[in-house]
C-alpha cells in the first residue's frame, strides 16, 4: 500500500482515479456470441455451453429433484447461516415497499402513484471458484417482495453439467424455480432475446466478468434495462485515532482478496495510524490462502493522510466509493455528512462482509464512482412506479384553463383542444 | 388510422411494432463534437453554437436581468398557469420524499436507508417551434425537492442568441439560476465533461432530438447517468362504449401532432366506435395548425378491435404505452389489471394534456416499450438512496458466525477473517 501524506487537494483527482474500463475490444466476439443465440436459440446456447463451460447437457433446466440433491449436500450450519441471511435481507427490503397514497392536487384533480413488479426479470450468478449464493439472496428476495411475475436465474454448470449446491439452495430458499445451467454472453443473450427454453425478460441483474459486462452493455441497445453499470469491487475505510488497526486491515484484505484490479482506499487523519495497519496487513496477509490476489490488490492500493476530518470526508466524496468503513469516533456525524457512497458501515463493529452476507441490505451497489447518481439494488430496482391521474368534470374545470394557455404557448394547439372539446361539452 | 378487428393474439406483436430505432449512423458524428467539447470546452462549444444555431454569442450563461425581462414579457394569464402547474407538480413529488426509518434486522445489527439528492444534475431543454418550458417544471421541480447541490440547464438559443422568455420565467419559478444558452449535442458534451463556464455534472435529464439523444446514448458509456433511454411519444387509448368518440380523437390528435414519428393506438372493444372515431378525427384535423404532421402521423396509426375487455387488457399490456388512457366504465377495475404503462389517465375527464402540463404527475416517461421496466421521472430520480448498517458488539456476536460461515462457502476467507478478528477480541 503506498502512503500519500497531505496531498494537495489538486492532486485529489488523480491519486483517486481508478482503472480505466474498456471493453470495446470484446464487442465484435460478444456481439457475435449475442446474435447466433438470438437467431438459433437453444441450439447456440448448447454450443456455447460446450465449447465455453466443457460441459455438454441434455437438459438446461434444473429439476426438482436437483434442488433436494443440493439442500442435502449442504451443512445443517450452513442453511441456518443462509436462512438466517435471508430473514435479515427480506426484513430490511419488506420495508421498501410502500402504500398508494392518493394525492389530490387540486379539488377533483386526483393523482397517485403505484409501484407494479416488472414483470419478467432476469438474474445472473457466475461461477468460478467462490459460488456467490449471497447475491442470489440479494437479487431474488427484493424480486419476490416486488411482485415480479417471472424470475428466472442463470448461472454456469461446472464439468460435470452442475450447479454448486449452495446456488441450488439460495435460490429455493428464495423462491426461483426456474434455474438454467447457462453462463456467460450466451446467458445474457438468451435472457434478453428468448429461446424455447429460457424466457426473455425485461430487465438483467447480476454480476459477471468483463464478457458478461460487455453483453449486459449490449443488449440495453435493444431494449432490456440492466441492473446497474459494473467495475471492479472497491473499498473505503475512513479512520481516526480511535479505529482499530488490526480491524481495519482484515476489511483492506477483505477486499483486496477479490481479484487484482479490486480497489483499497484507507484515509485517515492520523498518520501514526497507517503505520499500524501496514503492520497488521503483513501479519495478516501471510495467512491467508488468496493471499498472493490480496498482495497484488494491495499494491495498487493507496492510504491517504490529511490533517482535519474535514478534509476527509471531502475526499471521500469525491472518491465515492461502493462500500465506505466509517471508523471514527463520530460516525454518525460523520455519515450525516457523506453524501458519495453506496453503503456506509460505521464504527468498529460493522466490517464491510456483514453487509455482504447477513445484516440486511443489499451488496449489489455502484462502484466505480457510479455512486455519485446510482443507488445500490433495492425493490426499487424491480419495479417501475406507475403514475395515474383521474379528474372529475369539476376537476377538469378548474385546471383546463391553465393546460390551454400552456399548451398554447409549447405550440401544441391539439393538446389544447384535448382539454377544450371537454370543457364546450353540453 | 388502420382498423384491425380481431386480430389473433400471434399478430399481435406485429400489429404492436414500433419503428426500429438506430442511431449508429449518426455515432460518428456525434462523438466527434462530443470529443471536441471534452478536449477544447467553451472554445468548441462556442464554435458549434454558431455553426448549428446560427448565432455567436459574448456570453453563454443567462444574466440576471435577462431573467426580469422575460418575465415582463410574458402575459399575467399565462404566468398564472404555470405557477398553478408548478404548485401541483410540487405537491405531487413532493409526497416522493421518504423519511429515514431505522430497522433492527436483529438485536443490535440497525439498517437503514436514506434519499441523498444527486450532487450536480444537468437539465436538457431543447429548442425549435415549440419551447418545452413544461419539461423545465417537470426535471427542476423534482430536482430541487431531492436536495440536488448544483442544477444547470441548457437550452439552444434563437437567431437572436436568447432563450424563449416562457423557458427562463419557467426556470426561475423551479429556482434554476445556472442557464446556459447551449443546444444539441455540444450542451451534452459540456454538460457531460465540464468547460470553464458550464460545470461538469453526474446525470442528464431531458428530451432531445436524434443526435442529442445518441449524445445521451455515448456519454453514459463515460459514467455520466441518464434519466431514462428516448423514443418517440406514443399514446394508447382503451375505450369501451362508454366512451366519448369526439373527446377519444382529440386525445389521438394531441399525440399525432408531436411529429410524424409519434405512435397513437386505439384499442377497443366496440366496433361502430372506431367509425365515429374516425369522423370526429377528420373533423377536427381540419383546422388543426400542425394538420399536416399530425395526418402523417395518423396514416401510421392503428385501431384494434378486440372481443372482449380481458383481451383488450392484455393487448395494451404487450403494448406498454407511455400514456394510456382508459375511457372505460370500469376505468379503475381495468387500472388495477395494468402492469406496463408510463401513466395511466382514468375517465373521459382525464386527456393526457393535463398530464402533460399541470395535473402533478411527471411527463418524462418511459416510451418504446420501455415502460416494462422503467419508471418516469420522479424524486427518486434525482437521489441516490445510500444504504448504512451500524452494529453493536453485541449484535456483530449475534450475526458474526453466519457470516463467517458463508464467507466460507464461497472461499472467501478474508471475508471471514473480518469478522473473526472482532470476533476474538479481548
Amino acid at each position: 500500500m503506498k502512503t500519500i501524506q497531505f496531498p494537495n487537494r489538486s492532486e485529489w483527482s488523480t491519486l483517486l482515479q481508478r482503472p480505466a474500463l474498456d471493453n470495446t475490444s470484446l464487442e465484435a466476439t460478444v456481439k457475435k456470441v449475442l446474435d447466433e443465440v438470438k437467431e438459433r436459440g437453444d441450439e447456440a446456447v448448447q454450443q456455447y455451453t460446450k465449447q465455453f463451460d466443457g460441459v455438454e447437457l441434455k437438459a438446461i433446466k434444473t429439476e426438482a429433484n436437483e434442488f433436494a440433491e443440493a439442500t442435502n449436500l449442504l451443512t445443517a450450519e450452513l442453511k441456518e447461516a443462509i436462512q438466517l441471511a435471508a430473514k435479515n435481507i427480506e426484513a430490511f427490503h419488506g420495508k421498501q415497499l410502500s402504500a398508494v397514497e392518493i394525492i389530490e392536487t387540486m379539488p377533483g384533480v386526483q393523482c397517485w402513484r403505484k409501484s407494479v413488479g416488472i414483470e419478467k426479470v432476469g438474474l445472473y450468478i457466475p461461477g468460478g471458484t467462490a459460488p456467490l449464493f449471497s447475491t442470489i439472496l440479494m437479487l431474488g428476495i427484493p424480486a419476490k417482495l416486488a411482485g415480479c411475475g417471472e424470475i428466472i436465474l442463470c448461472s454456469p454448470p461446472n464439468k460435470e453439467g452442475k450447479l454448486h449446491p449452495a446456488i441450488l439452495y439460495a435460490a429455493q430458499l428464495a423462491g426461483i424455480t426456474n434455474v438454467f445451467k447457462v453462463g456467460g454472453v450466451q446467458a445474457i443473450g438468451a435472457m434478453a432475446y428468448g429461446t424455447s427454453t429460457i424466457s426473455k425478460v425485461y430487465k438483467i441483474f447480476g454480476p459477471g466478468n468483463q464478457y458478461v459486462t460487455c453483453a449486459k452493455q449490449l443488449i440495453q441497445k435493444d431494449g432490456v434495462a440492466i441492473d446497474m453499470p459494473a467495475g471492479p469491487s472497491e473499498v473505503c475505510v475512513l479512520a481516526d485515532a480511535s479505529a482499530n488497526a488490526a480491524f481495519v486491515a482484515a476489511d483492506l484484505l477483505s477486499q483486496a482478496e477479490h481479484g487484482t484490479d479490486s480497489q483499497v482506499l484507507l484515509v485517515t487523519t492520523d498518520n501514526s495510524f497507517v503505520e499500524k495497519v501496514q503492520q497488521e496487513l503483513d501479519t495478516q496477509l501471510a495467512v491467508l490462502p488468496r493471499k498472493d490476489l490480496a498482495a497484488k490488490a494491495l499494491e495498487n492500493s493507496t492510504a491517504i493522510v490529511v490533517k482535519h476530518i474535514e478534509e476527509a470526508i471531502d475526499l471521500v466524496n469525491e472518491y465515492a466509493a461502493e462500500h465506505l468503513i466509517i471508523a471514527c469516533e463520530n460516525d454518525e456525524a460523520i455519515a450525516a455528512k457523506i453524501i458519495n457512497a453506496g453503503s456506509i458501515f460505521l464504527g468498529n463493529y460493522s466490517p464491510e462482509s456483514v453487509g455482504d452476507y447477513a445484516s440486511g441490505t443489499n451488496h449489489t451497489l455502484p462502484t466505480n464512482g457510479y455512486a455519485r447518481a446510482y443507488s445500490g439494488v433495492s425493490v426499487d430496482s424491480f419495479v417501475k412506479k406507475i403514475t395515474y391521474q383521474k379528474l372529475s368534470r369539476d376537476g377538469l374545470h378548474r385546471i383546463g384553463r391553465a393546460v390551454e394557455l400552456m399548451a398554447t404557448a409549447e405550440g401544441l394547439d391539439a393538446h389544447k383542444n384535448a382539454v377544450t372539446v371537454r370543457l364546450i361539452e353540453n
